[in-house]
This record gives structure tokens, C-alpha cells and sequence, in this order.
């Protein structure tokens, strides 16, 4: 029997769908991941789903779970009505939300991969406790989510949080959004790829401090208008990058948010390890639930 | 005797308090302003809390009001726990709130001005229905406030919505903030004058293309980042400029704003007049008491 309340104490299914894997998880409220299995999205081709639907009934076994939620690479629509993650071209305006409640007869919530990451940073991670915050990653792309007085910020169509779009170098590289200057146009991996010709890894000291500088002015100038003092970055970039990204992403930060009150500002490290993505799915099944 | 949900339709006390007029309305739940009345605040100097104070008694007489909702300048501690406003240089760390409550006997709210405004666009002007959307004022400055989700965003300390202090000119002029090339010191009308020793209203084309060009840039970069598809501008630079400002701030806005959720981006004029300010302050007495 399930008393009221009860559903919160019950693990949830977590499903983290990314360009290269699909990891199912049970995970429990104290965000332990009590079974996990994974596939491979390529080789599954056009029966990506059906083995995802497979998956997911072999990790949940016959235990009792609260809720299903899921991390998905986007562009989605808002609650992942549809999705059409750019790197699994079998998805496209895919059903997701209809299809999973029906092969799984569980609520199901749905939410872009960085903006997940952005709850289980405040429910596991850096930001436990701390209301308004950026999350951020730094890696082959520019992604970011922002969590303001306690609520992540969904916007008209649940895109809020683009932070690899904001504006950083005016009329400059032109970006795959089609803009000029954005932060994923002038400080991701593939800009770096394509500007310098090498892997990220490999480039010199002046790029380095370029793509912190610049990451640092887009934290800096959002958190001047947002009123944030917190911002957690993650990606293989930045965490490449090392201790000297962060000391430059802060100093550069602070040269433009000197308003008094975003004197506290801090770029950090995320908090989360390997798990991050799949506790992040776990806390959209939590919120779907709650 | 005030039945549940009574406090609701009695009409409401605004304050609107400028650097050079304080304004005290009686406001019902339809936004009549019922009765009003004002002070000169340089003139009342040191005594401008008493001459308030007695303001509000005059306006209220003996009539039933559901709450006190203030506007006030900046800067301010959120919730107007105290306030600095920087042209009225007799109040500095003011209690307002506390004077307020003490004085007149009622729940007090106070907002930034154009914090408040922006609830009342929501409320009375041309965001009605809207969810997500910027509040702008391009005058002497250029501040702004931002509703996201349907929710005035607060940030840490009550300072979200600042836009003058977006970043839009990397290293560019000083602003008094601080920092360089934010809005505000490249698109303000203090701006304007410092730029070209003269009044924002006698400036030539060139002037006016690049103030609307950058208004349009943060709008539109922010709009990306955040998803929001409306942005209602006021102030006297950007209303004085007209048709010309509004026709080149959108096609800034748009060169920026390139991805698919914001291709309904549009830049426009507030849908609130002379009254805007009074209505805002009563938007704020009414979210006190909701």
C-alpha cells in the first residue's frame, strides 16, 4: 500500500540519452544509484526506442518506483513533448513523453540535459542551498541552465538557460545559430577546433585564457542583470583547462559584474562527479512527482 | 466586517516616490486611481518621511485599503527593508518599510520603480496574458526588470532586471558602475550627453541608430538566453526617438536572437502612460496582501 507522502520515499527510474549512450538507472532520494545498465545509441539505430523500453523494464525489475525522468540531449519542445536530439538523427520531432508513459505507465518528466544537471547540482552538488545560481557547461559546446529564487527558469518554451547564445564579441565568429559572437561561437571546443585546427587539448596558452576570459565576461555580465552570485561549470573544456580556467573565468567575471551586489561572485567547479547526468534525470523524476 | 477574499476588491494605497515628486493614489482593483495627491520631495528635505506620512493619511481619510504597495528609486535592500534612492540624499540606508508599517498600520510592499512598473504592464498594460517577458526604461539611465514564468525574478538581493548593465560594448566606456560598456554607459540618455555634449533630444541620426542598434543587442541577447518573446520599452530617450528607435532596436534584436524559440522577439513600447508608475506601486500593495 502506498500511504500519502510515500511516493517521495520510493526510488525513481532515471534515464540519461545522450548522442553515443542511454543509461537507465534506479536511484534513491538520497541519490544513490541502486542498479544501472546502459546501450548504445548508434548501434540501436531505428530501434532506439524499443531497447530503451527494454532497458528500462530490466532495471526496474519488479520494484515499485515513483516516477520516470529524463535527461535528453536537445533541441525539445517544452516538457519533451517532442525531441530531436541533433546527434540521434532516428529522433526527429519524436514523441518521447507519449512513449514512454504508455510503455511504462509511469509519470514521466523530461528535461534538457544541461537543465537537469543544473537540478541535481542543487539537490547533490555546489549549489546545495543556494537559490539563485548558473550552471554551465564548457565542452564541444556551450550549454547552461539557470536556477533564479529557487526554481529552474523555463521561459516561453522551456529554453531558458541557453547561455552558449549570449552575446560575448559583437559581430564576431559567426555561431551554428546563426548569430555572430556568441560564448559557443568564440570559447567551445569546436570553435576552438575550428579556429586554431587543433583539439582543444593541444592549443596554447593565449586560447586558453581567451576561452576562460570570455567565459568569465558571459557569467559576469548575467550575473549584473540576474543578480546571481554563483555559477557551476562543468565540461571537458573548463575542467581540462584546470585550475588557470577558473582563475581567469573569475577575475574576468569580476571585471564586469561590480555592482555591489554580485561582489560575491564565484565561477567554480560543478559539484557533481560522474553521476551528475543521471542524478540530474532522477531529480526531473523527483520534480515530476513532487 | 471583511469577509475572506473581501481584501482582495477594496481598493489599495500606491506610493510612487521619485527623486523630485512623491506621489500617494488610492487605486482600486480595476486600476482606477480613486483619488491622488503629491509632494515636492527636494522641497519637504529632511522632514520628506513626516510630509509623507501625512500624505497618506490625507489620501487614505477613513476609507478601508487593503495594503500600502510602494515604488521607489534605488538602490535598495530587497523588499525595501532600506533604501538609498541616489537623488533623494537625505534617506541613506532608510527604513522605509518599518517607518512605513508604523506609521500607517498596514501591510507594506515596497519595489524598485521599475520593478513595480513591470508588474504593472503584466497587470494593466501591454504584457497582460504575457508569461515571460523584459520591462525596459531607456531615460537617464536605463534600468529594467525582468518576469519570467509568469514571476517577478528577484535574484539574491531584489536587484534582477538591472539590463543597463549588460555588457555590450567589451572594454568599452566607463559606466558608474565600475565596469565598461555596459548599456547604460553606452545608450543612456547621461550617456548621450557625455558622448556629445548635448541633450539626447538634439542628437543627430548617427547618435540615435547606434542608442537603438545597442538597445536592441542586449534585448536580443538576453531574449536568447532567457526565452522570452516580448520586450516593452519606456523612458524618455527611447519614446523620444519614436518609430525610428523601436524599427532599429527590432532589427538589432533580431541579429542576435536568431534561434527558433525566439522568432517571435518583438521590441515595443509599454502599454502604460502617465499612470504607469501609481499603477506599478498598487501592483506592488496587491502582491503583499495575494
Amino acid at each position: 500500500m502506498t500511504l500519502p507522502g510515500m511516493a517521495k520515499a520510493i526510488p525513481c527510474l532515471a534515464l540519461d540519452i545522450g548522442g553515443t549512450k542511454a543509461e537507465v538507472a534506479m536511484v534513491s532520494r538520497e541519490g544513490l544509484v541502486l542498479r544501472r545498465d546502459r546501450l548504445d545509441v548508434q548501434r540501436a539505430g531505428v530501434h532506439l526506442f524499443d531497447e530503451i523500453a527494454g532497458l528500462l523494464a530490466r532495471v526496474r525489475a519488479d520494484d515499485e518506483v515513483s516516477a520516470l525522468g529524463v535527461a535528453c540531449a536537445g533541441p525539445m519542445l517544452a516538457g519533451g513533448v517532442s525531441v530531436s536530439p541533433l546527434n540521434i538523427p532516428v529522433w526527429r520531432d519524436f514523441a518521447l513523453r507519449d512513449h514512454l508513459e504508455r510503455a511504462t505507465g509511469l509519470p514521466v518528466g523530461i528535461e534538457g540535459d544541461v537543465r537537469a544537471l543544473a537540478l541535481a547540482e542543487g539537490t547533490f552538488g555546489a549549489a546545495r542551498g543556494v537559490k539563485s545560481y548558473a550552471s554551465m557547461v564548457v565542452s564541444t559546446g556551450v550549454g547552461g541552465a539557470l536556477v533564479l529564487d529557487g526554481r529552474l527558469v523555463n521561459g516561453d518554451s522551456g529554453n531558458a538557460g541557453h547561455l552558449g547564445h549570449l552575446n560575448v564579441v559583437p559581430d564576431g565568429r559567426l555561431c551554428s545559430c546563426g548569430s555572430r559572437g556568441c560564448l559557443e561561437a568564440e570559447a567551445s571546443g569546436w570553435a576552438i577546433a575550428e579556429m586554431t585546427g587543433q583539439s582543444p587539448e593541444f592549443v596554447d596558452e593565449s586560447v586558453r585564457r581567451r576561452t576562460a576570459t570570455l567565459v568569465g565576461r558571459a557569467i559576469g555580465t548575467l550575473a549584473a542583470v540576474l543578480d546571481f552570485n554563483h555559477c557551476y561549470v562543468a565540461g571537458s573544456v573548463a575542467l581540462g583547462y584546470g585550475d588557470d580556467f577558473f582563475a581567469i573565468a573569475n577575475s574576468s567575471a569580476r571585471e564586469v559584474a561590480t555592482l555591489s551586489y554580485v561582489r560575491d561572485l564565484v565561477v567554480e567547479r560543478s559539484g557533481l562527479r560522474a553521476d551528475g547526468p543521471i542524478l540530474g534525470a532522477a531529480c526531473v523524476a523527483w520534480r515530476t512527482v513532487s
